[in-house]
């Protein structure tokens, strides 16, 4: 069993509970180690920048820091139950090769912002990759929107046939939608981007910490100011991230559900290649658009992982235990989004369309709305030209082709005028 | 019941399916259909300068609009069952006013723009407002904490008396929590600031729409591009909306939590004005704190309508009636959300410390941690200043005020260096 | 404004704050209102069996309250913002019309419990019209299963044509999920079915009410013993309630999914009668599965329900205000749910194959598993059996039908051994 | 990387992809291993029964099937990702160890419904300890409410002093609500107590498997006839189990709200014994109750757990690879639920009232409610008794005492009529 900083003599210990206390929690913390020890680093450059450290203490400190990181990276040094938490193994480890300059780093800080730093620093490291990926995501769908910006594909509304569309149209609408998750990812960044280290248990502490060196030793943006709001900002910020994440990993979804229409037999638009596929343990018949289908189930993980901090952060001010499960919380909601963002620019670049079954699926009822936009320009009141129009929806298609439909879209962002300059304008700009 | 735009004749019509299809959509509508006709006027503009109207045409439709708006708000006209919808009401009363005029505005639209730009511009109004609400909240928040920063209160964590704490630091707290609540959601308004008016059904339409003008006429940012992306939004940016605000209410939760704690007989830390209390139906004694429970309630109901819309966006792509449940849930999570909002800031400025009870729960235990500290600073290893100061905790306050150790506070945003200049500069920015 | 039970002189009353306590209370109890008014006359014969009452107090009371009650269905009685809520409303007019006998009625109880027992009342109808319903989707889907047992379908795994199945089996494949769903309503009826009428504020009253009389008066099976219990019940009967819906509504959103896909030009297996479907303002071809859509959507508000109240039960026992925001909560969840219930059973019953398609969508790799199987039974291990299975299975239909495939499909609860007397067995003693 | 069961040759497969398919899967496995293997030899019993396997077949098969069992159970073998999956890791063993047996076990089943009947299996065990565990909290409450019923503690509604309660009360209301739990979770238990075995992919197979064998064999009440149903079963039953454990778990946040309040220096009504409390890593004087804490926080994990599977099952019918993250889902969800639940027998036979400090915090005010009561018994209108108690309020405690009030609180269920021998009977009955 662990054995506990802050433990009493003459206290008994009981295991059930220290288990339960524990959970998984120093588990959990080899996903913030690296950036618990970066903080720990700057933490012993303030408390020598304020006399608390001499130099020679602050050079053993880093020194010894750095080795703790190699040894975690290699496998040299294992996190697990032998420590309370990450926090403690890493005083426990100075302590064991350094003596004093061990026992003095936790000077002016507590847990409480040791784990609001490491975590801020991991969620701003996450949500970069999220806004990169999004900005990989849109970029492969701009240059297949201009790349297809002729070829018809059905459009659809109620999953009914409605208009023709194009590819490029499809591609366009992904393109804008993951340029402003990009966007979102970015502002949640600048929102969580400032320091909590230095505000203790959420009170201060009676030492003219230098929280600016922290600041920008971090490479944080700001300063979070407030004790209390940095206690305030624990899981507040988990859902900030797990917001910005959630909104690409629902456009995920909405796309993933194309895909997996788009690849039944009975559709039949898209091919996909075959490592996306796996089989049956008992059909021998069967390649499964696998990948597809966990990428849609991935927004679920998200959510999960907000409701359970949400449903923590019924509380007063004030630190309360309960806040530890929002680290597994925002572990399990970005290791599920982040492995299916990952995947996801490579397989809109492979993705094959079936261009037969796509203009097969084009029907002559399709073209009822050219039909009454067409008599409308001429001065028919559209609700009489509708009226018209769906009298004779069967043969409206005469005459008419999917190209022609697609080479009359005028309005802007349709097919005609895709506008791709201003969704480009916008992607560079992110 | 309400007669059907798109009814063709020989199909029978159900009356309880008719209903259930209906829900109370045309009851919602009556908080989009300011909006609403606000955008027909702006389309009816663009569809003149591309030639489908005429200027007198656009004038009588300006004018009848105009009319509709007023009748609407004065109660002359009511939006009712008689109407499938907002929309089609509209529509309706335009044919019946004016004749062909009316039956000409829906060229180069559909519905799904049109509830899209209606709903737009009632989340900027929304988003706006939440904006400047936690402005309002932060002001007094700051203004409270600069006043109030001498005086001490008991800080807590685990809901258990921890250190010495202010006034100041507290409403410090709320006022940086607030101002990234705003901060917040101007971003969001940013992302939702664009016009999908002019993207029909999800395709374009085949006439070369004036869109940059309705972009301009109704005061959007930009255009939201792809006629694609402007349905896939629908409901994404809704729950960003229902996001920005849940931050604010999420801080409100954990706000009522503390006064809900504070106004116990228990605690006794404050006095909340008598408007702000209810009694019993059965107990003669009691003076409850119902509208600090609401307010810690309200987030429950924005949670709720973010459930609401996020189960329903497992779609593929296009318009589905299913969406149509997202308009109550905005109005649900809104309603509820902003009047709590509303009543924040007055109840903030209103609230009274009661400093003899304050005072009262500051015991001796305390000053444990500055004793450590204190040692610290004198060369002792904290761990081993920690150890001696949890043996001697009962008898660490002597010698030791409150004051004192508020004033000792000097870490960067604690007591002693509230850096309340740091919150009123991102403030002023705001 | 309403005039307040508890109102005491000299506490000033702001209008604003009001209008926040009160929601939309009054109008939310109207749903209730009956019931408060059974519990009501219940309560008053209670009170007469102890001596609170006289036996012509007691007549008074009951007469005005079948009249009250009368107005209020026939609609001479409005129940409006006129009154704090149903339950003050109700004292108000049996004082008014009664004087004593309403200022009596009120002795040994609260709003607490008043509140409690009017929705427990409410919460039995809706379940036992919940297990009614999945009752009745049963009987549909049990019928329908034995009349086409015999009628090929495509069987789907991944959404990806996997073997022969037919639709007999996708009928008893509803039918036993939704005999699943009465079953669970009946045991969430007999779960909250009991009596919380007497429990006063939650701490019981200094009078020994008959509450056993009220417990039988008002048709429940049990009496709810605590009176801390009834107020912990508060929310988490509801819950389970929602949760009972929730069973019956996520069926049927997966149930809507099928024929969403059914009705799909790409599909085309299903025709729905054509007041099941709605047209497009703009589109003169349309014709939407609206209905579907919005039975699919239905969920969505049910488990948006489910968050609100989740969401409030972060409380120390004891009635809290927060709680109020119940309400409105199972209102919302159980007037969307149950109203796609009840179309559904004529939906189903009403729906038809289209024969030629489905047979069409069985292609010949459907029946490899039967091939692989087959061989299987010769002394081929399975697992050989698949893999000669797999690389033959572009050629593994040849001489095998559907009709050949559901015949030797012979697994208990397979096409041809369907067990349809074991589901009605189950759905004869719901 | 794990070795594939339908890998078919020439089709290149991707590490990365492989890795996004596989997640955790195996580890998860790990939780459901045992289960399998018991499955498994109830299936190759049924296939020996009806002539697949020979005797001495199933001999050898249920030989190492228990040897496997006994190595997983030893370390000796270990479920990693060697293996796709734990279904894979048995046939590959079995086919190792035994040749053509182990190529014939899957003869007749499918993945799908072997981790069905696995994870019914393990769910029947869960909602079995959820029942028992609950039954003993009820066991604990309903002891302690019957030794200490005449003590007397303060009663609160909104978290402000009410009326006089008891002990008694308090215990006897958490054993009602655990007793009802407990209900809720056989209830559950006997609604997924159905064998889903023998129903393979969702549509049975050609081969007339004895599912009647296999139904006796592991325990089950009935079998779960359709296949359809078998399917769409998956979630849903995980669902019921989730909502079960979170009526447990949610009561569990209300007490332990109780307690955090009651532990609080305020209240100070409780002593925990020290292995509940931990200590922190600053401040040298702190001991909280982060087991309690902890215990508060749970219910957010059983919710997220409810999302996540609610989520994913927005699908038609049939088996999609979405609801794969249903098993991480039902893992963590009861794994924080059990072992909170386990650990609260113990707590609540442990803690200490602070008779004092309970004694302390009931004032004269709270003696109101009866004051009116008992002017409404000599004849007053209540609401007129209710106006004068008011007026009295300060001074209503004139000659009254606590243990007064409770020996007068005759109403059934109060503390002067517990009526624990009804709540008693209930438990008994479970």
């Amino acid at each position: 069993m662990a054995e506990l900083l802050w433990q009493k003599p003459g206290v008994a210990v009981d295991a059930q509970i220290q288990r339960f206390l524990a959970g998984d929690d120093v588990v959990l913390d080899r996903e913030f180690f690296l950036h618990d020890i970066a903080a720990s680093a700057a933490h012993a450059e303030g408390l020598q920048r304020i006399g608390i450290l001499t130099k020679a203490e602050l050079a053993d400190l880093k020194r010894e820091l750095a080795v703790l990181a190699d040894d975690f990276r290699s496998g040299a040094f294992v996190l697990d139950e032998r420590y309370e938490d990450g926090h403690s193994a890493i005083e426990a480890r100075l302590t064991e090769r350094l003596g004093d300059p061990g026992r003095k780093i936790h000077t002016g800080r507590s847990r409480n912002d040791q784990i609001l730093v490491a975590t801020r620093l991991w969620l701003k490291e996450k949500l970069a990759r999220v806004a990169g990926l999004s900005r990989e995501v849109a970029k492969v769908a701009l240059d297949r929107a201009a790349a297809e910006k002729n070829l018809p594909i059905p459009g659809y509304t109620h999953i009914q046939r409605a208009v023709v569309s194009s590819a490029g149209m499809w591609w366009a609408g992904w393109a804008e939608a993951f340029i402003d998750d990009a966007v979102r990812a970015g502002d949640t960044l600048a929102l969580v981007d400032c320091n909590p280290l230095g505000t203790a248990a959420g009170y201060g502490v009676n030492l003219a910490l230098d929280r600016d060196h922290t600041t920008a030793a971090l490479g944080f943006a700001r300063m979070q100011v407030s004790p209390v709001y940095a206690q305030l900002s624990r899981g507040k910020f988990e859902l900030a991230a797990l917001e910005a994440l959630g909104s690409a990993t629902l456009d995920l979804r909405r796309l993933a559900w194309d895909l997996s229409l788009y690849t039944t037999s009975e559709f039949g638009f898209v091919s996909l290649p075959p490592q996306y596929t796996t089989g049956s343990s008992i059909m021998p018949n069967k390649r499964n658009p696998d990948v597809i289908e966990l990428m849609r189930a991935t927004h679920a993980s998200v959510a999960a992982a907000r409701t359970e901090i949400e449903q923590l952060l019924s509380l007063p001010s004030g630190y309360q235990r309960d806040l530890q499960a929002s680290k597994g919380a925002i572990f399990h909601g970005f290791s599920r989004g982040m492995a299916a963002l990952e995947l996801l620019p490579a397989l809109l670049a492979n993705l094959e369309w079936r261009e037969d079954r796509l203009r097969a699926a084009i029907d002559s009822g399709m073209y009822a709305t050219d039909v009454a936009v067409d008599a409308a320009i001429t001065g028919v009141p559209f609700r009489e030209a509708y009226r018209a129009a769906a009298e004779g929806a069967a043969t409206a298609g005469q005459g008419r082709t999917p190209e022609g439909s697609l080479a009359a879209r005028t309005s802007p962002g349709a097919a005609a005028d895709l506008r791709l300059d201003a969704l480009r304008a916008r992607w560079e700009a992110l």
